[in-house]
């Protein structure tokens, strides 16, 4: 049997070894357009700076490491231009030659491309690069030679780490955004930490504006502003890279992903799909989505492996989880996001919470702003986001786990999780969350968020701040709020209007919980706590803080 | 009503806080024989290096600062003598007087104690201590400041990470364990990659050696020989403290531990008991359980006030999840170890694998060594242990938060776990350990432990080692291993005998895999993989090793 597989890198390549595990005769052929197989795609920024710093390093294998390890036979530079699924026969193009080759079975790992809008100048510029491939990084870091202005256009993944990596090779970095914040699958107030974090290392970071031209060496905005640049990378997004299976004739679905059955069967026989080309179903919401990761689509590569053996396998659909360095933090989010679920009409409940990532009496405690969606009605668990300088990939990890397990929030307090206090706390921000949670589902609080919070105060609410005057003096106030400190709060009841409703805030959301709790328990009845406190507060709205 | 709790640490304080925060009428009363409440006890070795600089530090809330936050009446330095269930009063000793108290609910967290054997000199010697109390740690330090020999009698959490704060703080620490290896919840070969830490750092590691005397500086052990001390920290285990409870009459179990119900309830109406002084169902086999730990404590401590406020709360048991940091290695467990496995009987299958903890192209990338247990019927998780430089933590959570949503390792390749180079890998050690574990599970691999190699030679197996010549001159060999390199193998396959049982070895088991399906499919059909291969076969046999 001879399987052809399109695509030599994650998913196509997983399929390839895996191949090869399960039979030593069938002829596996792995055809791939770029002179590198089975390359670290998602190291390439890094070389950017020389954080990894050589080269080879991003070459996890070669095709004579393939051809003589596991006998596939790899052929670099070979572009397929043409599937016959009726004569089951490929053509492609190796140097000036057209060869042909039948297959008994085809994998199309075709992944995706960056996503080239019509703007004027994009096409024509010789110092815009997109960051896909080995090629793409060995000209940015020729052009990193002559160049000290760069601009990195889409907030995504890679234009972060882009702009980071460029950013500590010394050059002056503009990132700019046309949605509302960086990182999509975060939401805005969780992406606002990573956009400061970016702030502070020197990057300027514009939101809400695309590029609408661009001319020598400048980029024109849609405000109009004019950015100069020697060097661009850009990086707005992907989209999957069908054009061959279109041609085909193959069912496509989601913005042109290629539509496969949950045995990675597309719609012609003995032609399946995996990867960043397909479209998945998300696991949490039934929903037909792209989920472009490296996770899924190796795990997928493997699958359809066994599918084309004949073992019983089959693709469950994905979650999407992901994570990103930015300078000191990182920023990790699992399944669905607000947005997501707005759009969906979903009935949800956000909370968010502000821990130290192991013992806080243990030196290097740092916070950790954990972001949790769930069905107020039953607790399920819709997605997780977090930020901090330490631990949130453990903390993402878990809910990622706990979402693929079916866990409720109810569950969240009964994790076991690993204690010692160089690790972790004996109540884990993953356990503080479930909690909180809870208290709002059982109606022991009620939450208010900080978009809510001005109109809720000229609707006559009063915002109580329970922090201390020394911690207000330091870090700023959120207007009109009266100032009770928590321990004090006890002896000021009788000032307090019994009818009017009561918001409650501190640093983190923990102690203005309590706060609630002690109004509440004295009977004042219209009490909101403010979610996420004053850490959120001023992530969103950072000139409204009173200094 | 009154809610008086003895015991002002873990449980005991995590009652009263949310006691309070249900309810502002309740009395709460806690009692506390130390002159500290809500103390780090986790926190106490660290402060013997300074590690942990201030002492300060250690006091999570004072008295003062619950009495004034959370209006709980805490009195410390107060040891309760006597319970009376029928009059629902205690007696308990402040300073000279003995005071009686009546309440409408009692807790009882009064936690575990040292285990104290009657070995001869123990309780006579005036420098010897335990370390489970801030005045233990006083006295220790103070001893330290005029002693240079250390002695630690016992291996677990607290031995491990007295002896590392001692030696750090430059003292000559020697570990004397009666067992066969340190870390109880640990198996053997987990536990050695510890013991081979705390020698690399001067720690003298003694197994299998209990304390038979003590004589003044100098402890004699079961082989005779006799190790100087000028300062022992005496760490041998901990048991639940509950004569008062057995004097209450109250039902006890396991080892002296009060018997609750799943209400937390004892077989006294209106007394409950939490913490290290109950047993527990081990949630995975069922079995009655001792899990001393802060995380179970903490969440039974909370659990219990809204049980006893009459919200619907139950004790659902525990798995035991624990971690430990020794130096520069991490060592974490949950659930079931291949010991307790064995003692109940239980079919199972244990596997090691040893991958990067995150992606090994990216600077920094350490070894991380992951064992898991599960039923080879079913898939069933039983326990997962890890060890290494970083990232055992956040592995070990996962596969806690695994065993809790039901999953099984046919999930584990599912799970979607966030991926950038600097946090992780495509295919994460977990998502690994699962394809490993299916590939037992469904025949396409069988495994040999180390423990059964050298029988399985004897018996005429030929041991063939994958790796190549040059890590062999470098990391040594196996005794009696025939070496082809995995990339030859293929070209020696005549020289092998097909009916002879082949076992193959590499450095940990990947290539190894490799050359077993590669045997298999040509043919060969007694075909082992030496599980956790050369890694594991080293750290069980140092000597044998040649080099």
């Amino acid at each position: 049997m001879r399987i052809v597989i399109i695509g030599g890198v994650a998913g196509g390549m997983s399929a390839a070894t895996r191949l090869r595990r399960l039979s030593e005769e069938t002829e596996i052929i792995v055809l791939e357009k770029g002179p590198y197989v089975s390359f670290a795609n998602c190291g390439l920024p890094y070389h950017l700076s020389g954080e990894i710093v050589a080269r080879e390093e991003l070459m996890v294998q070669t095709p004579e490491q393939l051809r003589t390890r596991f006998r596939i036979d790899v052929r670099p530079e070979s572009e397929v231009t043409k599937i016959d699924p009726v004569q089951k026969e490929i053509h492609y193009q190796y140097q000036e030659e057209t060869r042909t080759l039948t297959y008994d079975k085809l994998l199309l790992a075709t992944g995706a491309k960056a996503i080239q809008p019509a703007i004027p100048g994009l096409r024509e510029a010789a110092n815009i690069y997109t960051l896909r491939s080995i090629n793409d990084m060995d000209q940015i870091l020729l052009k990193m030679t002559t160049s000290q202005q760069a601009l990195v256009v889409g907030g995504g993944f890679i234009g972060l780490e882009a702009a980071e990596n460029l950013r500590k090779a010394g050059k002056d970095v503009t990132l700019v955004e046309a949605g509302p914040h960086v990182l999509p699958n975060l939401d805005v107030e969780m992406a606002r930490f990573v956009e400061e974090e970016m702030r502070k290392h020197g990057i300027k970071v514009l939101l809400n504006r695309a590029v609408t031209e661009f001319e020598t060496n400048k980029a024109i905005l849609s405000d109009g502003e004019s950015i100069p640049f020697d060097l661009t990378v850009f990086s707005i997004g992907v989209q999957p890279d069908t054009q061959l299976a279109a041609a085909a004739g193959l069912q496509l679905g989601l913005r042109n992903s290629i539509k496969v059955n949950e045995f990675y069967q597309t719609s012609q026989a003995d032609i399946y799909a995996v990867g960043d080309a397909i479209s998945v179903t998300n696991q949490i919401n039934g929903a037909e989505s792209l989920i472009s990761l490296a996770s899924p689509a190796n795990r997928q590569g493997r699958q359809v492996a066994d599918v084309m053996m004949g073992l019983p396998r089959k693709n469950r659909g994905s979650i999407g989880t992901s994570i990103v360095r930015v300078f000191d933090l990182a920023a990790g989010s699992t399944g669905l996001n607000e947005g997501q679920l707005q759009q969906a009409g979903q009935r949800y409940q956000a909370i968010h919470i502000t821990g130290k990532h192991h013992a806080g009496y243990f030196p290097g405690a740092q916070p950790l702003t954990l972001k949790l969606l769930f069905d107020p009605e039953n607790g399920e668990i819709f997605g997780a986001q977090a930020v901090g300088n330490s631990g949130v990939d453990k903390r993402i990890d878990i809910l990622a786990t706990a979402i693929k397990g079916h866990l409720t929030v109810a569950d969240l307090p009964e994790l076991e999780l690993s204690y010692a206090p160089p690790f972790g706390s004996a109540k884990d921000p993953v356990n503080m969350a479930g909690y909180a949670a809870l208290n709002l589902m059982e109606g022991f609080s009620e939450s208010l968020t900080p978009l809510a919070l001005k109109e809720a105060q000229a609707a006559g609410a009063l915002l109580i701040d329970v922090r201390n005057p020394l911690e207000i003096a330091e870090a700023g106030a959120i207007p009109e709020a009266k100032n009770i400190p928590l321990d004090q709060l006890r002896d000021h009841l009788s000032e307090l209007p019994l009818d009017q409703p009561l918001i409650v805030s501190c640093h983190s959301g923990q102690r203005s919980y309590l706060a609630e709790r002690i109004l509440r328990n004295h009977g004042f009845s219209h009490v909101k706590n403010l979610d996420g406190a004053f850490i959120l507060y001023q992530i969103l709205f950072p000139n409204e803080v009173l200094k």
